[in-house]
């Protein structure tokens, strides 16, 4: 429920017309959710609760789905209702008629209580091919009833955008004086591209997930959709400089959703700006304009060179001169980082996200990082003791500026108890390791079909005050992976507390 | 390059009809590709070597890039120049003329020595809006010259569906003769949605990749590309029922390529044709036609109903049936069942993929499960030895049918230690446990912001010779998830040898 309000709360802040919260007829929590938005102080969207028309053959005063939509006291009312004569037959079995008058009824009802209504027509283009006469007199009834947006919905996604144009134009031609939406899902790959055709056709409300999210293969993504709009079409959609917020609202939505965010999705993913081939690093310092369809900063987003096996020198150049390093003028070095990165990457590593771990292999290999420690060894132990309990403990041996340090830690798992013990045996001569925390951490096993004994990638994002920074480690064992991870993680920030990332390589 | 071999093999299996399988002239490993691709004996697609034209104010004859293409003996090229005036004159710092010069000779050089030359127009859309006179006349530069097509590129994959649809008509209409490709990019989100455009509009060459890999946001879907147009435009590409091979093909190039398959993906991913909405589940039994926009069968993949926290007892009930369980028939079991999974997937637990675990919880509910043996502990010891070698070694003590038993194992990280000792526990009474292997080992931090202590779910695969399962485990230890998972797995894998699924509930 937090994480629900949370997301209201962004997506206002993003300048979104219309928040549809959840169906308060269907479960407990959403009528809750309801209930509880009202202590957010939305400044752009307007709140909307999703329902069903009434029952067949019964009024829709005394409705259980209309009576909760009204309670929900949400302004606008998303309502569904049936547009394609098989699921009147099959999944309502009802008449068309009735159908019909379910619709009018229950929109001139909402509309009598004082609320607006988007009424959602179900499987319009489905409908519309099997008897467009019959889906045209379902979006004309909640018309006449009063709705004030009548949504063309792609219910099962399969629709192609040359359809979507025609549909949609027809019905702009035929409906006069009401608003024209579309609802897309992408079972056809299509979603965003219906949505921006149905714009051009005419429509003028489009409903769309945050980051495409929706069942099967998700609905149309609402931000793919808003950036389309406003930085091709010249369309003003969100309030003035709401649009660089894209990628952060993106971001933060898909950590409360608790899903990994999609590098690759369009404008806001980690990976929409990001170049690896060699061929165009040199070309693409002196023109970005010139390989990117849009200025990455405009959504928020950020221009990358990734480091990778296949980019050749003048990517790793680039990537070190991004973080401040400078390996031009070192040939002989670039190449041995150049080697370096060859080999790990083979073996799995990826600096792609782990832009902490890479700058210390470039200082290593300049011979401008001392390690803070050496590791003698260490052992954790995890056990499942008879009364069910588990435990886990590490013991971690290091040595310290010379001198031999041994420590224990216990934590919930094998990588918690490490991650303790080294803590324990370092906190002494670096005090400073008590604000550095561990603040996320990503398993990838590489090859899974190799069972148990697969090569594990393991990446560690580590916090202090000023910032966040992300290590990675690679083993077919997973403590050992998270161990290299760790303590990249601990060196690295204890490093940039004590030097700035220019001066380690340049200075003497 | 064996994989790579072997993806060429799944392609043409398929019935693609070109395949560009690398640039010979960047590096060694694509020339060794086109030396080995002879070793593969293809039925249906024709080779195609990827390069560029000449390079300025220089021959056609002795330019090593043209050289590497013919040397590579692929029948076809795909020949790529410049036809945006600001790549001629900050990428390649030539002048216009020169560039169509490079182009012109470029072409017919190839042409001349027998290939076939698929000329790719880079960054055609963006040359257009900034000077079409100049971009067509590099695609007329081309098909003068005597390439078989001319593919118009959204290199920097912006373009939106209007613009394509304008634009393919236009050079249509402009180059008789000749054959119109497109190749289209995935950052404004309409990357399959342009190409069936462009392909209304004129277009019979479209350009795509496996799955849609490709840098940024990814190239156009090849896959969807294909089932749209056969689905639904009524095109026959593929040969008469390879259609049906394009899920088992997409996935296997996933697995190759060493990337997670996308369950969302269009027409193939694993929920593609996914139902967890409780309201339709009843319907849905009736008419599948209803709720899916082509019949899954036709790609190659299957309807699902999925088990989740919101989707309720008929949506348990369904997937029960699919298992060949009937809760029908017992209500307060179907409830039961319903309340357990509801619980576990509060913590975490995800049964959407785990199958196995799902039909062992709903066995242990009807009290028709014997546990095949119980667990009194373990210990796994992960070790760091001063030596710098890692050592994992596990012991494990079960009940198995009355008996004590104790074993140990060791392995390269926990969890394979923990196999190891658990199977040696076991193989004296379970010989058959032999022929189940594990193939598959998936983990993800379901909450990573809580740094190690994260909780984290585990899925494997394992399998006999007649097929696999998948089952789940949970904790804040991932040694724990992975023996939950384990003992699962195991135990299904030896209770599917025994009694057949339909059985065990219904029978005494």
């Amino acid at each position: 429920m937090a994480d629900k309000l949370r997301v209201t709360q962004l997506l206002d802040d993003l300048g979104v017309a219309v928040i549809e919260g959840g169906w308060p007829g269907s479960n407990p929590k959403d009528a809750e959710y309801f209930q509880r938005v009202h202590e957010l102080e939305l400044r752009h969207a307007v709140l909307a609760a999703f329902g069903a028309t009434r029952r067949p053959r019964r009024g829709a005063d005394d409705d259980p789905n209309l009576l909760a939509l009204l309670d929900s006291g949400a302004p606008v009312v998303t309502l569904v209702g049936k547009a394609w004569t098989l699921h009147v037959t099959d999944a309502l079995r009802t008449s068309f008629d009735e159908n019909l008058a379910m619709v009018a009824d229950s929109v001139s009802h909402l509309v009598a209580a004082g609320r607006r209504v988007v009424f959602d027509a179900e499987h319009f283009f489905d409908g519309h091919a099997a008897d467009p006469a019959y889906a045209l007199a379902v979006a004309k009834a909640a018309a006449e009833a009063g709705a004030d947006t009548v949504v063309l919905c792609d219910t099962n996604g399969g629709t192609l955008p040359g359809t979507v144009e025609r549909v949609v134009a027809e019905v702009r031609r035929e409906l006069q004086g009401v608003r024209i939406g579309v609802h897309c899902h992408n079972d056809a790959a299509c979603a965003v591209a219906n949505s921006l055709v149905a714009v051009q056709a005419g429509a003028s409300h489009v409903q769309g997930a945050a980051n495409g999210y929706g069942e099967r293969c998700g609905n149309a993504d609402l931000f793919a959709i808003v950036a389309d709009l406003e930085l091709k079409e010249g369309r003003k959609l969100l309030p003035g400089g709401r649009l660089a917020a894209l990628t952060s609202t993106a971001h933060a939505i898909a950590e409360l959703a608790n899903l990994p965010p999609d590098g690759r999705q369009p404008y806001v993913g980690a990976s929409a700006f990001a170049t690896k081939a060699g061929l165009h690093a040199s070309a693409i310092a002196r023109r970005p304009d010139a390989y990117s369809h849009v200025d990455p900063g405009t959504v928020g987003n950020r221009m990358q060179v990734l480091v990778s096996e296949l980019a050749g020198r003048s990517n790793v150049l680039a990537k070190a001169s991004e973080l401040g390093l400078d390996l031009e003028a070192d040939a002989e070095l670039g190449a041995r980082v150049l080697d370096r990165v060859k080999e790990l990457e083979h073996h799995g590593y990826a600096f792609e996200a782990a832009d902490a771990s890479f700058e210390l292999l470039v200082r290593r290999e300049a011979g401008r990082l001392e390690d803070l420690f050496e590791l003698e060894g260490y052992r954790v132990i995890v056990e499942r003791r008879p009364d069910g309990s588990d435990l886990s403990e590490a013991t971690v041996r290091l040595r310290v500026k010379g001198e031999r340090v041994m420590a224990a830690g216990e934590g919930v798992g094998p990588v918690h108890a490490l991650d303790q013990g080294l803590r324990r045996a370092l906190e002494d001569r670096f005090p400073e390791l008590e604000s550095i925390r561990l603040v996320d951490f990503k398993v990838r096993i590489l090859d899974g079909r190799a069972g148990t004994k697969a090569v594990t990638r393991v990446l560690i994002t580590s916090a202090d005050d000023e910032g966040e920074w992300t290590t990675v480690g690679v083993s077919d064992d997973i403590v050992t992976a998270s161990y290299q991870a760790l303590v990249d993680g601990i060196q690295y920030g204890l490093l940039r507390r004590s030097i700035p990332a220019a001066v380690v390589l340049s200075g003497g």
